[in-house]
Protein backbone atom coordinates (compact mmCIF):
# COMPACT_ATOMS: atom_id res chain seq x y z
CA UNK A 1 0.00 0.00 0.00
CA UNK A 2 1.29 3.58 -0.80
CA UNK A 3 2.46 5.48 1.96
CA UNK A 4 2.75 9.08 0.60
CA UNK A 5 2.23 12.14 2.70
CA UNK A 6 2.07 15.71 1.83
CA UNK A 7 2.35 18.86 4.19
CA UNK A 8 0.64 22.26 3.72
CA UNK A 9 1.76 24.96 6.06
CA UNK A 10 -0.64 27.64 5.27
CA UNK A 11 0.17 31.27 6.69
CA UNK A 12 1.91 34.91 5.77
CA UNK A 13 3.81 34.66 8.70
CA UNK A 14 5.87 32.09 7.14
CA UNK A 15 5.89 33.97 3.87
CA UNK A 16 7.13 36.94 5.16
CA UNK A 17 9.83 34.97 7.10
CA UNK A 18 8.56 36.30 10.39
CA UNK A 19 7.93 32.71 11.80
CA UNK A 20 10.30 29.64 11.32
CA UNK A 21 8.14 26.69 9.98
CA UNK A 22 8.79 24.36 12.74
CA UNK A 23 5.19 22.41 12.41
CA UNK A 24 6.56 21.13 9.17
CA UNK A 25 9.47 19.75 10.87
CA UNK A 26 7.49 18.46 13.39
CA UNK A 27 4.91 16.46 11.25
CA UNK A 28 7.73 15.15 8.90
CA UNK A 29 9.97 14.04 11.77
CA UNK A 30 6.77 12.22 13.20
CA UNK A 31 5.53 10.73 9.73
CA UNK A 32 8.11 9.29 8.68
CA UNK A 33 9.14 7.50 12.11
CA UNK A 34 5.92 6.42 11.81
CA UNK A 35 6.74 4.64 8.31
CA UNK A 36 5.64 6.83 6.23
CA UNK A 37 6.96 9.15 3.44
CA UNK A 38 6.42 12.32 3.27
CA UNK A 39 6.83 13.47 -0.62
CA UNK A 40 6.48 16.90 -0.10
CA UNK A 41 5.73 20.14 1.93
CA UNK A 42 4.40 23.31 0.89
CA UNK A 43 4.10 27.02 1.96
CA UNK A 44 0.79 29.07 0.92
CA UNK A 45 -0.31 32.37 2.27
CA UNK A 46 -3.73 33.50 4.07
CA UNK A 47 -5.93 33.86 0.34
CA UNK A 48 -8.42 32.03 -0.50
CA UNK A 49 -7.45 31.30 -3.92
CA UNK A 50 -3.67 30.26 -3.38
CA UNK A 51 -5.50 27.64 -0.49
CA UNK A 52 -7.61 26.25 -3.31
CA UNK A 53 -4.62 26.22 -5.58
CA UNK A 54 -2.55 24.14 -3.17
CA UNK A 55 -4.94 21.79 -2.10
CA UNK A 56 -6.32 21.17 -5.44
CA UNK A 57 -2.18 20.62 -6.84
CA UNK A 58 -1.79 18.52 -3.96
CA UNK A 59 -5.16 16.20 -4.59
CA UNK A 60 -3.51 15.84 -8.11
CA UNK A 61 -0.54 14.16 -6.94
CA UNK A 62 -3.02 11.90 -5.14
CA UNK A 63 -1.35 11.30 -1.99
CA UNK A 64 -2.68 8.94 1.01
CA UNK A 65 -2.75 11.58 2.79
CA UNK A 66 -2.53 15.73 2.94
CA UNK A 67 -1.81 17.31 6.78
CA UNK A 68 -2.59 21.22 6.60
CA UNK A 69 -1.57 23.61 9.41
CA UNK A 70 -2.89 26.78 10.44
CA UNK A 71 -5.96 28.84 9.40
CA UNK A 72 -8.77 27.30 11.65
CA UNK A 73 -9.05 29.91 14.09
CA UNK A 74 -11.62 32.70 14.72
CA UNK A 75 -10.23 35.69 12.90
CA UNK A 76 -10.77 37.12 9.42
CA UNK A 77 -7.58 35.72 7.93
CA UNK A 78 -7.95 31.99 9.24
CA UNK A 79 -9.37 31.04 6.00
CA UNK A 80 -8.03 27.14 5.12
CA UNK A 81 -11.68 25.21 6.05
CA UNK A 82 -13.26 27.92 3.55
CA UNK A 83 -10.78 27.22 1.16
CA UNK A 84 -10.75 23.35 1.57
CA UNK A 85 -14.35 23.87 0.85
CA UNK A 86 -13.97 25.51 -2.14
CA UNK A 87 -11.21 23.59 -3.62
CA UNK A 88 -13.82 20.54 -2.91
CA UNK A 89 -16.62 22.28 -4.47
CA UNK A 90 -18.31 21.20 -1.12
CA UNK A 91 -20.64 23.63 0.96
CA UNK A 92 -18.64 25.47 3.93
CA UNK A 93 -21.21 24.97 6.76
CA UNK A 94 -21.83 24.41 10.56
CA UNK A 95 -21.37 20.94 11.65
CA UNK A 96 -23.03 20.09 14.37
CA UNK A 97 -20.56 18.02 16.54
CA UNK A 98 -17.74 20.61 15.62
CA UNK A 99 -20.17 23.14 17.18
CA UNK A 100 -21.06 21.59 20.12
CA UNK A 101 -17.17 20.98 21.09
CA UNK A 102 -16.57 24.74 20.07
CA UNK A 103 -19.58 25.39 22.58
CA UNK A 104 -18.27 23.35 25.28
CA UNK A 105 -14.82 25.44 25.85
CA UNK A 106 -16.94 28.37 25.56
CA UNK A 107 -18.83 26.57 28.74
CA UNK A 108 -15.79 25.94 30.22
CA UNK A 109 -14.36 29.00 30.20
CA UNK A 110 -17.56 30.48 31.62
CA UNK A 111 -17.36 28.01 34.55
CA UNK A 112 -14.33 29.64 35.23
CA UNK A 113 -15.23 32.62 35.47
CA UNK A 114 -13.15 33.66 32.40
CA UNK A 115 -16.05 35.04 29.98
CA UNK A 116 -19.36 36.68 31.33
CA UNK A 117 -21.54 34.04 29.38
CA UNK A 118 -21.34 31.45 26.55
CA UNK A 119 -21.86 33.90 23.54
CA UNK A 120 -21.51 32.12 20.26
CA UNK A 121 -20.42 35.59 18.06
CA UNK A 122 -19.64 35.24 14.59
CA UNK A 123 -16.17 34.55 14.85
CA UNK A 124 -17.09 31.63 17.22
CA UNK A 125 -19.08 29.95 15.40
CA UNK A 126 -16.95 30.29 12.14
CA UNK A 127 -14.52 27.75 13.92
CA UNK A 128 -17.59 25.21 13.38
CA UNK A 129 -17.78 25.56 10.25
CA UNK A 130 -16.64 22.75 8.17
CA UNK A 131 -16.54 21.44 4.34
CA UNK A 132 -19.76 19.68 3.67
CA UNK A 133 -19.05 16.11 5.12
CA UNK A 134 -15.78 16.70 6.27
CA UNK A 135 -15.37 15.85 10.37
CA UNK A 136 -14.34 17.35 13.17
CA UNK A 137 -11.38 16.41 15.37
CA UNK A 138 -11.27 17.00 18.75
CA UNK A 139 -8.71 20.06 20.19
CA UNK A 140 -7.33 19.20 23.94
CA UNK A 141 -5.68 22.10 24.11
CA UNK A 142 -7.60 25.08 22.21
CA UNK A 143 -10.54 26.16 20.90
CA UNK A 144 -10.74 25.62 17.02
CA UNK A 145 -11.35 21.35 16.33
CA UNK A 146 -9.50 20.14 13.51
CA UNK A 147 -10.75 18.34 10.45
CA UNK A 148 -10.64 15.35 8.57
CA UNK A 149 -12.37 14.23 5.34
CA UNK A 150 -12.10 11.60 2.42
CA UNK A 151 -11.36 12.69 -1.17
CA UNK A 152 -11.41 9.77 -2.89
CA UNK A 153 -8.00 7.99 -2.35
CA UNK A 154 -6.57 11.26 0.03
CA UNK A 155 -7.48 11.40 3.34
CA UNK A 156 -7.36 15.17 4.00
CA UNK A 157 -6.71 16.88 7.56
CA UNK A 158 -6.57 20.08 8.71
CA UNK A 159 -4.94 20.76 11.37
CA UNK A 160 -4.61 24.26 14.19
CA UNK A 161 -1.34 26.35 13.75
CA UNK A 162 -0.33 26.42 17.26
CA UNK A 163 2.33 24.02 17.87
CA UNK A 164 1.44 22.50 21.17
CA UNK A 165 -2.67 22.43 19.45
CA UNK A 166 -0.92 20.80 16.04
CA UNK A 167 1.09 18.15 18.20
CA UNK A 168 -1.71 17.33 20.69
CA UNK A 169 -4.28 16.49 17.97
CA UNK A 170 -1.39 14.84 15.66
CA UNK A 171 -0.93 12.66 18.81
CA UNK A 172 -4.26 11.97 19.90
CA UNK A 173 -6.24 11.08 16.19
CA UNK A 174 -3.70 10.81 13.44
CA UNK A 175 -0.56 9.02 14.78
CA UNK A 176 -2.28 6.18 14.90
CA UNK A 177 -3.80 6.05 11.82
CA UNK A 178 -0.36 6.23 10.47
CA UNK A 179 0.59 3.14 12.38
CA UNK A 180 -1.94 1.58 10.80
CA UNK A 181 -1.48 2.21 7.55
CA UNK A 182 2.65 1.52 7.30
CA UNK A 183 1.75 -1.31 8.86
CA UNK A 184 5.27 -3.04 10.22
CA UNK A 185 7.02 -0.73 7.87
CA UNK A 186 9.74 0.91 10.22
CA UNK A 187 12.17 3.77 9.14
CA UNK A 188 15.54 3.40 10.40
CA UNK A 189 19.00 5.63 10.47
CA UNK A 190 22.04 6.39 11.97
CA UNK A 191 24.56 8.51 11.18
CA UNK A 192 28.79 8.47 10.95
CA UNK A 193 31.14 11.94 11.00
CA UNK A 194 34.18 11.69 8.58
CA UNK A 195 36.88 14.33 8.83
CA UNK A 196 39.50 15.16 6.49
CA UNK A 197 38.44 14.03 3.27
CA UNK A 198 36.37 16.06 0.72
CA UNK A 199 32.71 15.42 0.18
CA UNK A 200 34.00 15.37 -3.75
CA UNK A 201 36.63 12.56 -2.99
CA UNK A 202 33.86 10.68 -1.04
CA UNK A 203 31.27 10.78 -3.94
CA UNK A 204 32.49 7.56 -5.70
CA UNK A 205 32.49 5.70 -2.11
CA UNK A 206 29.32 6.20 -1.14
CA UNK A 207 27.77 5.26 -4.72
CA UNK A 208 30.21 2.49 -4.39
CA UNK A 209 28.00 1.44 -0.96
CA UNK A 210 24.94 2.20 -2.22
CA UNK A 211 25.15 -0.28 -5.38
CA UNK A 212 26.17 -2.51 -2.87
CA UNK A 213 23.36 -2.02 -0.28
CA UNK A 214 19.82 -1.38 -2.60
CA UNK A 215 17.68 -0.93 0.22
CA UNK A 216 20.14 1.81 2.10
CA UNK A 217 19.92 5.58 1.52
CA UNK A 218 23.03 7.62 2.07
CA UNK A 219 23.43 11.13 2.33
CA UNK A 220 26.29 13.67 2.48
CA UNK A 221 26.00 16.57 4.81
CA UNK A 222 28.92 18.90 3.94
CA UNK A 223 29.75 21.13 6.99
CA UNK A 224 32.37 22.39 5.43
CA UNK A 225 33.79 21.87 2.08
CA UNK A 226 36.69 24.53 2.37
CA UNK A 227 38.96 24.43 5.65
CA UNK A 228 38.69 21.74 7.31
CA UNK A 229 36.38 19.27 5.81
CA UNK A 230 33.83 18.17 8.47
CA UNK A 231 31.20 15.75 6.75
CA UNK A 232 27.90 13.80 8.03
CA UNK A 233 27.11 10.91 6.39
CA UNK A 234 23.27 10.11 7.33
CA UNK A 235 21.93 6.45 6.37
CA UNK A 236 18.57 5.58 6.21
CA UNK A 237 16.22 2.73 5.33
CA UNK A 238 12.76 1.44 5.71
CA UNK A 239 11.71 -2.15 6.96
CA UNK A 240 9.34 -4.36 7.92
CA UNK A 241 11.39 -5.69 10.63
CA UNK A 242 13.92 -3.93 13.35
CA UNK A 243 16.09 -6.56 12.94
CA UNK A 244 16.53 -6.10 9.30
CA UNK A 245 16.75 -2.53 9.48
CA UNK A 246 19.33 -2.46 11.30
CA UNK A 247 21.31 -4.81 10.05
CA UNK A 248 21.24 -3.23 6.45
CA UNK A 249 22.68 -0.23 7.58
CA UNK A 250 25.06 -1.91 9.98
CA UNK A 251 26.16 -3.56 6.72
CA UNK A 252 26.23 -0.31 4.73
CA UNK A 253 27.88 1.78 7.41
CA UNK A 254 30.80 -0.72 8.01
CA UNK A 255 31.52 -0.81 4.49
CA UNK A 256 32.03 2.82 4.03
CA UNK A 257 33.32 3.73 7.60
CA UNK A 258 36.19 1.19 5.96
CA UNK A 259 36.64 3.17 2.87
CA UNK A 260 36.87 6.32 4.02
CA UNK A 261 39.62 4.83 6.18
CA UNK A 262 41.39 3.58 3.43
CA UNK A 263 41.24 7.42 1.75
CA UNK A 264 42.89 8.62 4.18
CA UNK A 265 39.57 9.91 6.18
CA UNK A 266 38.63 9.77 9.84
CA UNK A 267 35.47 8.10 10.69
CA UNK A 268 33.92 9.25 14.46
CA UNK A 269 32.93 6.07 15.46
CA UNK A 270 29.99 7.48 17.41
CA UNK A 271 26.25 6.84 16.27
CA UNK A 272 23.50 8.47 16.87
CA UNK A 273 21.27 5.37 15.88
CA UNK A 274 17.51 5.52 16.07
CA UNK B 1 5.69 45.54 -11.93
CA UNK B 2 5.38 42.20 -10.18
CA UNK B 3 7.69 41.24 -7.53
CA UNK B 4 6.73 37.92 -6.46
CA UNK B 5 9.34 35.19 -5.82
CA UNK B 6 8.75 31.40 -5.17
CA UNK B 7 11.25 29.51 -2.80
CA UNK B 8 11.87 25.51 -3.44
CA UNK B 9 13.99 23.63 -1.31
CA UNK B 10 15.92 19.75 -2.60
CA UNK B 11 16.72 17.78 -0.27
CA UNK B 12 15.83 14.53 1.45
CA UNK B 13 16.77 15.48 4.84
CA UNK B 14 13.76 18.41 5.14
CA UNK B 15 11.09 15.64 3.84
CA UNK B 16 12.14 13.11 6.39
CA UNK B 17 12.36 16.21 9.20
CA UNK B 18 16.29 15.61 9.65
CA UNK B 19 17.26 19.09 9.23
CA UNK B 20 14.59 22.02 10.05
CA UNK B 21 14.17 24.15 6.67
CA UNK B 22 16.35 27.22 7.91
CA UNK B 23 17.11 28.04 4.10
CA UNK B 24 13.79 28.98 3.40
CA UNK B 25 12.97 31.35 6.45
CA UNK B 26 16.11 33.12 6.03
CA UNK B 27 15.50 33.91 2.31
CA UNK B 28 11.80 34.52 3.24
CA UNK B 29 13.13 37.17 5.70
CA UNK B 30 15.56 38.64 3.18
CA UNK B 31 13.36 38.63 0.45
CA UNK B 32 10.61 40.26 2.10
CA UNK B 33 12.49 43.17 3.66
CA UNK B 34 13.52 44.17 0.48
CA UNK B 35 10.35 44.70 -0.93
CA UNK B 36 9.65 41.49 -2.71
CA UNK B 37 6.89 39.51 -2.08
CA UNK B 38 7.30 35.52 -1.26
CA UNK B 39 4.27 33.45 -2.70
CA UNK B 40 5.25 30.03 -2.38
CA UNK B 41 7.83 27.98 -0.58
CA UNK B 42 7.81 24.13 -1.92
CA UNK B 43 10.23 21.48 -0.19
CA UNK B 44 10.77 18.18 -2.82
CA UNK B 45 12.90 15.41 -2.17
CA UNK B 46 16.41 14.56 -4.57
CA UNK B 47 14.77 13.02 -7.38
CA UNK B 48 14.96 13.82 -10.82
CA UNK B 49 11.42 13.71 -11.81
CA UNK B 50 10.24 15.15 -8.36
CA UNK B 51 12.60 17.94 -9.26
CA UNK B 52 11.26 18.70 -12.57
CA UNK B 53 7.69 18.79 -11.02
CA UNK B 54 8.27 21.52 -8.62
CA UNK B 55 10.24 23.80 -11.31
CA UNK B 56 7.43 23.22 -14.10
CA UNK B 57 4.62 24.01 -11.44
CA UNK B 58 6.44 27.20 -10.49
CA UNK B 59 7.28 28.22 -14.03
CA UNK B 60 3.82 28.00 -14.71
CA UNK B 61 2.22 30.27 -12.08
CA UNK B 62 4.83 32.77 -13.53
CA UNK B 63 6.35 34.46 -10.67
CA UNK B 64 9.26 37.13 -11.21
CA UNK B 65 11.76 34.81 -9.41
CA UNK B 66 12.05 31.17 -8.60
CA UNK B 67 15.48 30.52 -5.96
CA UNK B 68 16.07 26.62 -5.54
CA UNK B 69 18.26 25.97 -2.52
CA UNK B 70 20.42 22.57 -2.27
CA UNK B 71 21.31 19.80 -4.44
CA UNK B 72 24.59 21.62 -6.28
CA UNK B 73 27.25 19.39 -4.88
CA UNK B 74 29.15 16.77 -5.91
CA UNK B 75 27.99 13.36 -4.72
CA UNK B 76 25.14 11.37 -6.86
CA UNK B 77 22.13 13.30 -4.69
CA UNK B 78 22.93 16.72 -6.03
CA UNK B 79 20.41 16.69 -8.47
CA UNK B 80 19.00 19.93 -9.13
CA UNK B 81 20.79 21.34 -12.29
CA UNK B 82 20.33 18.46 -13.81
CA UNK B 83 16.38 18.36 -13.03
CA UNK B 84 16.37 21.81 -13.72
CA UNK B 85 18.18 21.64 -17.12
CA UNK B 86 15.49 18.45 -17.94
CA UNK B 87 12.58 20.43 -16.19
CA UNK B 88 13.59 23.21 -19.39
CA UNK B 89 13.77 20.60 -22.29
CA UNK B 90 17.69 21.93 -22.35
CA UNK B 91 21.18 19.99 -21.79
CA UNK B 92 22.94 19.55 -19.26
CA UNK B 93 26.89 20.37 -19.96
CA UNK B 94 29.92 21.98 -18.84
CA UNK B 95 29.92 24.93 -19.04
CA UNK B 96 33.29 26.94 -19.32
CA UNK B 97 33.14 29.52 -16.98
CA UNK B 98 31.51 27.00 -14.22
CA UNK B 99 34.54 25.01 -14.70
CA UNK B 100 37.15 27.84 -14.36
CA UNK B 101 35.11 28.47 -11.10
CA UNK B 102 35.90 24.89 -10.08
CA UNK B 103 38.98 24.38 -10.98
CA UNK B 104 40.28 27.41 -9.07
CA UNK B 105 38.95 26.19 -6.15
CA UNK B 106 41.14 23.26 -6.73
CA UNK B 107 44.02 24.86 -7.27
CA UNK B 108 43.85 27.70 -4.37
CA UNK B 109 43.38 23.50 -2.10
CA UNK B 110 46.44 22.25 -4.05
CA UNK B 111 48.60 25.50 -2.94
CA UNK B 112 47.30 25.13 0.64
CA UNK B 113 48.26 21.16 0.58
CA UNK B 114 44.90 20.27 1.63
CA UNK B 115 45.03 18.23 -2.06
CA UNK B 116 48.36 16.67 -3.61
CA UNK B 117 47.21 17.52 -7.32
CA UNK B 118 44.47 19.36 -9.29
CA UNK B 119 42.36 16.04 -10.30
CA UNK B 120 39.05 17.53 -12.18
CA UNK B 121 37.45 13.61 -11.14
CA UNK B 122 33.96 13.19 -12.34
CA UNK B 123 31.97 14.18 -9.04
CA UNK B 124 34.46 17.58 -9.09
CA UNK B 125 33.39 18.38 -13.02
CA UNK B 126 29.75 17.51 -12.14
CA UNK B 127 29.79 20.71 -10.32
CA UNK B 128 30.68 22.73 -13.37
CA UNK B 129 27.26 21.33 -15.51
CA UNK B 130 24.77 23.49 -16.06
CA UNK B 131 21.45 24.04 -18.24
CA UNK B 132 22.37 25.06 -21.66
CA UNK B 133 22.21 28.99 -21.79
CA UNK B 134 22.28 29.05 -17.55
CA UNK B 135 25.12 30.93 -16.17
CA UNK B 136 27.31 30.51 -12.89
CA UNK B 137 27.15 32.71 -9.93
CA UNK B 138 30.44 32.81 -8.13
CA UNK B 139 30.68 30.92 -4.69
CA UNK B 140 32.58 32.82 -2.07
CA UNK B 141 31.93 30.14 0.41
CA UNK B 142 32.14 26.34 -1.09
CA UNK B 143 33.29 24.98 -4.44
CA UNK B 144 30.10 24.22 -6.49
CA UNK B 145 29.16 27.73 -8.00
CA UNK B 146 25.19 28.96 -8.38
CA UNK B 147 23.24 29.11 -11.42
CA UNK B 148 20.90 31.78 -12.54
CA UNK B 149 18.84 31.67 -16.12
CA UNK B 150 16.02 33.29 -17.61
CA UNK B 151 12.62 31.80 -18.75
CA UNK B 152 10.68 33.55 -20.55
CA UNK B 153 9.40 35.97 -17.59
CA UNK B 154 10.84 34.38 -14.75
CA UNK B 155 14.58 34.18 -13.35
CA UNK B 156 15.10 30.78 -12.11
CA UNK B 157 18.30 30.94 -9.20
CA UNK B 158 19.60 27.37 -7.96
CA UNK B 159 21.24 28.59 -4.62
CA UNK B 160 23.77 25.33 -2.95
CA UNK B 161 21.72 24.06 0.49
CA UNK B 162 24.71 24.90 3.05
CA UNK B 163 23.31 28.08 4.63
CA UNK B 164 26.97 29.51 4.98
CA UNK B 165 27.28 29.25 0.91
CA UNK B 166 23.58 30.05 0.47
CA UNK B 167 23.61 33.02 2.40
CA UNK B 168 26.96 34.71 1.00
CA UNK B 169 25.70 34.42 -3.09
CA UNK B 170 22.51 35.72 -1.62
CA UNK B 171 23.81 39.03 -0.25
CA UNK B 172 26.70 38.74 -3.03
CA UNK B 173 24.21 38.24 -6.27
CA UNK B 174 21.07 38.09 -5.54
CA UNK B 175 19.93 40.99 -2.97
CA UNK B 176 21.29 43.57 -5.37
CA UNK B 177 19.03 42.32 -8.11
CA UNK B 178 15.94 42.18 -5.56
CA UNK B 179 16.80 45.96 -4.40
CA UNK B 180 16.42 47.01 -8.37
CA UNK B 181 13.24 45.03 -8.81
CA UNK B 182 11.79 46.35 -6.16
CA UNK B 183 12.59 49.75 -6.34
CA UNK B 184 11.66 52.09 -3.37
CA UNK B 185 8.90 49.71 -2.19
CA UNK B 186 9.55 48.71 1.26
CA UNK B 187 7.97 46.13 3.77
CA UNK B 188 7.31 47.91 7.10
CA UNK B 189 5.90 45.86 10.47
CA UNK B 190 5.84 46.15 13.99
CA UNK B 191 3.75 44.17 16.66
CA UNK B 192 2.15 44.90 19.85
CA UNK B 193 1.28 41.81 22.32
CA UNK B 194 -2.52 42.03 24.41
CA UNK B 195 -3.20 40.59 27.21
CA UNK B 196 -6.75 39.30 28.77
CA UNK B 197 -8.63 38.92 25.52
CA UNK B 198 -9.65 36.15 23.81
CA UNK B 199 -8.81 36.14 20.13
CA UNK B 200 -12.69 35.46 19.36
CA UNK B 201 -13.34 38.52 20.63
CA UNK B 202 -10.35 40.44 19.13
CA UNK B 203 -11.17 39.36 15.73
CA UNK B 204 -14.22 41.51 14.76
CA UNK B 205 -11.91 44.35 16.12
CA UNK B 206 -9.33 43.58 13.81
CA UNK B 207 -11.84 43.46 10.91
CA UNK B 208 -12.25 46.98 11.68
CA UNK B 209 -8.85 47.93 11.94
CA UNK B 210 -8.13 46.96 8.49
CA UNK B 211 -11.62 48.33 7.23
CA UNK B 212 -10.30 51.67 8.52
CA UNK B 213 -6.71 50.86 7.22
CA UNK B 214 -6.83 49.25 3.96
CA UNK B 215 -3.39 48.75 3.05
CA UNK B 216 -2.33 47.51 6.76
CA UNK B 217 -2.19 43.70 7.16
CA UNK B 218 -3.05 42.69 10.48
CA UNK B 219 -2.60 39.05 12.16
CA UNK B 220 -2.77 37.64 15.46
CA UNK B 221 -1.05 35.60 17.01
CA UNK B 222 -2.39 33.77 19.55
CA UNK B 223 0.34 31.88 22.19
CA UNK B 224 -1.97 30.40 24.16
CA UNK B 225 -6.18 31.15 23.57
CA UNK B 226 -7.31 28.96 27.19
CA UNK B 227 -5.83 29.78 30.31
CA UNK B 228 -4.18 33.21 30.28
CA UNK B 229 -4.83 34.20 26.35
CA UNK B 230 -1.24 36.36 24.87
CA UNK B 231 -1.89 37.64 21.51
CA UNK B 232 0.71 38.85 19.56
CA UNK B 233 -0.91 41.13 17.12
CA UNK B 234 1.76 41.68 14.02
CA UNK B 235 1.05 44.82 11.26
CA UNK B 236 2.40 44.94 8.01
CA UNK B 237 2.22 47.20 4.77
CA UNK B 238 4.65 47.82 1.88
CA UNK B 239 5.02 51.26 1.01
CA UNK B 240 7.65 53.84 -0.97
CA UNK B 241 8.31 55.80 1.18
CA UNK B 242 9.35 55.26 4.60
CA UNK B 243 7.08 58.12 6.66
CA UNK B 244 4.02 56.76 4.67
CA UNK B 245 4.92 53.14 5.49
CA UNK B 246 5.06 53.73 9.07
CA UNK B 247 2.65 56.35 9.40
CA UNK B 248 0.40 53.64 7.82
CA UNK B 249 1.31 50.99 10.44
CA UNK B 250 1.23 53.69 13.48
CA UNK B 251 -2.08 54.34 12.81
CA UNK B 252 -3.93 51.21 12.47
CA UNK B 253 -1.79 50.11 15.85
CA UNK B 254 -2.91 53.28 17.61
CA UNK B 255 -6.46 52.19 16.54
CA UNK B 256 -6.36 49.07 17.35
CA UNK B 257 -4.63 49.89 20.78
CA UNK B 258 -7.31 51.86 22.09
CA UNK B 259 -10.15 49.37 20.75
CA UNK B 260 -8.63 46.63 22.89
CA UNK B 261 -8.15 49.05 26.14
CA UNK B 262 -12.01 49.39 25.53
CA UNK B 263 -12.98 45.69 25.71
CA UNK B 264 -11.10 45.86 28.88
CA UNK B 265 -7.97 44.00 27.17
CA UNK B 266 -4.45 45.42 28.14
CA UNK B 267 -2.10 46.16 25.78
CA UNK B 268 2.11 45.69 26.52
CA UNK B 269 3.13 49.01 25.08
CA UNK B 270 6.60 47.54 23.58
CA UNK B 271 6.62 47.55 19.97
CA UNK B 272 9.53 46.13 17.86
CA UNK B 273 9.45 48.51 14.56
CA UNK B 274 11.32 47.97 11.37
Amino acid sequence: MERNVEIICIGNELLIGKVLNTNAHWLAKRTTSLGMIVKRMTVAGDDISEIVSVVREALQRKPQFIITTGGLGPTFDDKTLKGIAKALGREWEIDEKALEMVRQKYETFAKEGRIEKVELTPPRLKMAKLPKGAKPLPNPVGTAPAMIASIKETVLIALPGVPSEMEAIFKGSIAQLFRKVAGKTMFYETSIYADGIMESRIAPLIDQVMHDNPHVYIKSHPHREERKPHLELHFSTTAEAAKIGRSCISKATSQLEELIRKNDGKVKAVRKEK
